[in-house]
């Protein structure tokens, strides 16, 4: 094959094989959306360059695919949901009663050179909730992830959501002494807290936010504790602690209620993107450690505001396809993909080939997944061809059964064979 | 709203209710395709031009959404599956057993400039056997688009498959003195007789293809009469024409074993694109013939070996999600669009909103759809809203019945209200 047909680095085709996993994927999210009430929606893969510009900034436009269309706009494949459902909303949420919940499965593309062997596209589900602050909410959104992952048989020990509140770090950083810029500089050391050595945190701590050495091991210590009781003991008589404190402590009860505080561990050391979330954000990770993380999502405030939308508060998260199916293959939930019939109907020489149209349709109108020779074949072959579809039963049309009225029917698993009364094939 | 974000022209949101009546079409066409033993596979959005410019030539560049990405590659929106499913095909087609059911719902997208209120992406139901050169195959792919339709509510009365076949009309078209060039051109004329006054067709038959009048008028006649009888009695003995009839006869004898032979009519007026089909052809219409095609394929036993794959014949067709819900929606056959919920929660007062959660958690682990006030409100505020929802159970949770284990379910269609005990919602 000539290289220029050849599949664009970054891409992937589904073969039967993988849109299989897929569609198992897809199906659990559709499933537990709907258990949620979510409503399901759509937008278009290409937007106005803009619309991510206007959020992101200009930096954005170098890990796009974007381009200049025939009509002279620049345009850009979507990199995310987000600004499409703002635009959407934007234009009809005035009329719509709140909370409005809704979720997507679109395909997102990112273009950044040198990503050797990374994805430049993947799907993502989308749920999010716009039209309601209460904690509930949040609660609500990081249950959807939780149960979206468990549909598909992960465990708590599986995976877990680490859950943290930017106001209450906000809070914990003011109360030891920090302005906003060195709050913002904080934010930045313990986003990457995991990832650097105890000592050289610290030192950034002291040297990029000005902590005393005291105040830079205290931080370190409750950010890393991983436990909101802490938090309280050590910083509750802070007036403002006390009251960031309030959202997060609903947060984790309503989680709790629901049966699923062993799926949620507060973490301070979550922050996510600098400039996008306004309150509580988690991210869902396996608990080995082994993978990035699975889904993230948060609190976000002031997004619709800024593509010209009613201001409405808003809490949602993404999860991306990639990641989830790499660690449901490593912990064995991956689906079987083998293809599936319930029927290859054999025709035993010429003369019930037409039988065998006329019946395979039959079994059709019933809803049953029916297949055959599509040419005259031994009958060896037509077995052999059964097997390779996975046919559940094979039903052999024989002049002599058919002057009758019957078939046989063989059960390709067990091997035992029945004769059943044409009229009645695929009745049960 | 600034107009940097609004929508690019020619593309669609799908709002819920949108997204809902698509999802209506995507099941029915899954479920059709499963029933045939079809497998679903799919292909980046994003191709290589060269798939494109080599099977429909230079030309098409124009009609494409085509542009230069970061690495300096000329890519391209996919137009079509077709050389998509040729390209993976190609690249594995060999090691596999025959013939190859597949099917994929692409979203496919043309940049056709000055094309007022045209949509410029479609979605679009693909269907091939590849490897398989009897009719029976044809057949097949004819019944799947029948069958989707069929399934969809469209009756006999809505809609017909127009059938061909290529070989046939040459074979006509030869008996009357015809060259290469001259079919080609007739072919043209005949792709128009629709659209074309019947003198000016006879005229053009004369001028382009130096048809006799008699010829001209015998031609016209026997491919408006719609009758494979007609054409075997008037051309039956010239051995070509009667070799050319053997397919469509047989072809026609399946579909009527099927059952579906209320569904197809003869008619030689279906050409189809020039370069790319080489047998049997369909078009399916509505009957009051008021919307343009909803469906069109056929055979093309030479698209594999232009992108280098193994040489194999190929059948398949194209449905458009446009005009397909145009005419569901004219005939009255779209699915009704209103939210729909199981179970609407309310809580009567703020000490059992927390019991709201638990059961809410219960109930959605059971399958069920739940939505609940996400902040405390007023009864009747989370009755409206239920209603918003479309609830068909609201489950009232007072302290009093709460007490007593028990919850008043109210049935809001009829307005009946009962006692259930709690740990039996949702059981039956």
């Amino acid at each position: 094959m000539s290289p220029d047909f050849a599949r664009l680095p970054g891409f992937r085709d589904f073969v039967p094989e993988d849109l299989r996993v897929r569609s198992h994927v897809f199906d659990a999210w559709r499933a537990v959306a709907r258990r949620y009430g979510f409503r399901e929606y759509d937008a278009p893969p290409l937007e106005p360059l803009d619309l991510y510009v206007e959020k992101s900034g200009e930096e954005i436009v170098g890990q796009l695919y974007a381009f200049e269309d025939k009509g002279g706009r620049q345009v850009s494949m979507r990199p995310e949901m987000t600004p499409s459902l703002a635009r959407v909303l934007g234009e009809r949420s005035r009329g719509m009663s709140k909370p409005i919940r809704w979720f997507a499965i679109p395909q997102l593309f990112r273009y950044e050179r040198q990503q050797r062997g990374r994805l430049r596209e993947h799907f993502q589900w989308n749920v999010d909730i716009v039209g309601e602050a209460d904690e509930a909410a949040d609660a609500e959104i990081c249950a959807v992830a939780i149960d979206g992952l468990r549909l598909l048989g992960l465990t708590a020990g599986d995976i877990h959501a680490r859950v943290s509140d930017r106001r209450l770090l906000t809070a914990i950083l003011t109360a030891l002494g920090l302005d906003e810029a060195g709050r913002a500089s904080a934010f930045q050391i313990i986003d990457k807290i995991e990832r650097t050595p105890r000592e050289k945190t610290l030192e950034r701590l002291r040297e990029e936010c000005g902590f005393s050495e005291e105040h830079a091991e205290q931080l370190v210590e409750v950010v890393e504790a991983g436990s909101i009781e802490q938090v309280r003991e050590r910083f509750g008589a802070h007036p403002e602690i006390a009251e960031a404190l309030e959202p997060m402590t609903r947060y984790l009860s309503v989680l709790d209620a629901m049966g699923l505080s062993e799926f949620v561990t507060f973490d301070l050391r979550i922050v996510r993107g600098l400039a996008y979330y306004t309150g509580i954000v988690f991210e869902v990770f396996d608990r080995k450690g082994e993978f990035r993380a699975v889904c993230g999502g948060g609190r976000y405030d002031r997004l619709l505001e800024l593509v010209g939308g009613e201001p409405l508060p808003a809490v949602g998260f993404g999860m991306g396809d990639v990641v989830l199916t790499e660690l449901l293959r490593e912990r064995g939930k991956l689906p079987d993909t083998s293809p599936t019939l319930d029927y290859f109907l054999v025709s035993v020489g010429d003369e019930t080939r037409e039988l065998v149209f006329e019946l395979a349709h039959r079994l059709r109108e019933r809803g049953r997944s029916v297949a055959y020779a599509l040419r005259p074949q031994a009958v060896r072959k037509q077995f052999k061809a059964a097997e390779n579809e996975g046919a559940a039963e094979v039903v052999v049309l024989g002049p002599e059964e058919v002057a009758r009225g019957v078939a046989m029917v063989r059960d390709m698993r067990s091997g035992t064979e029945r004769e059943v009364a044409l009229p009645a094939l695929g009745e049960s």
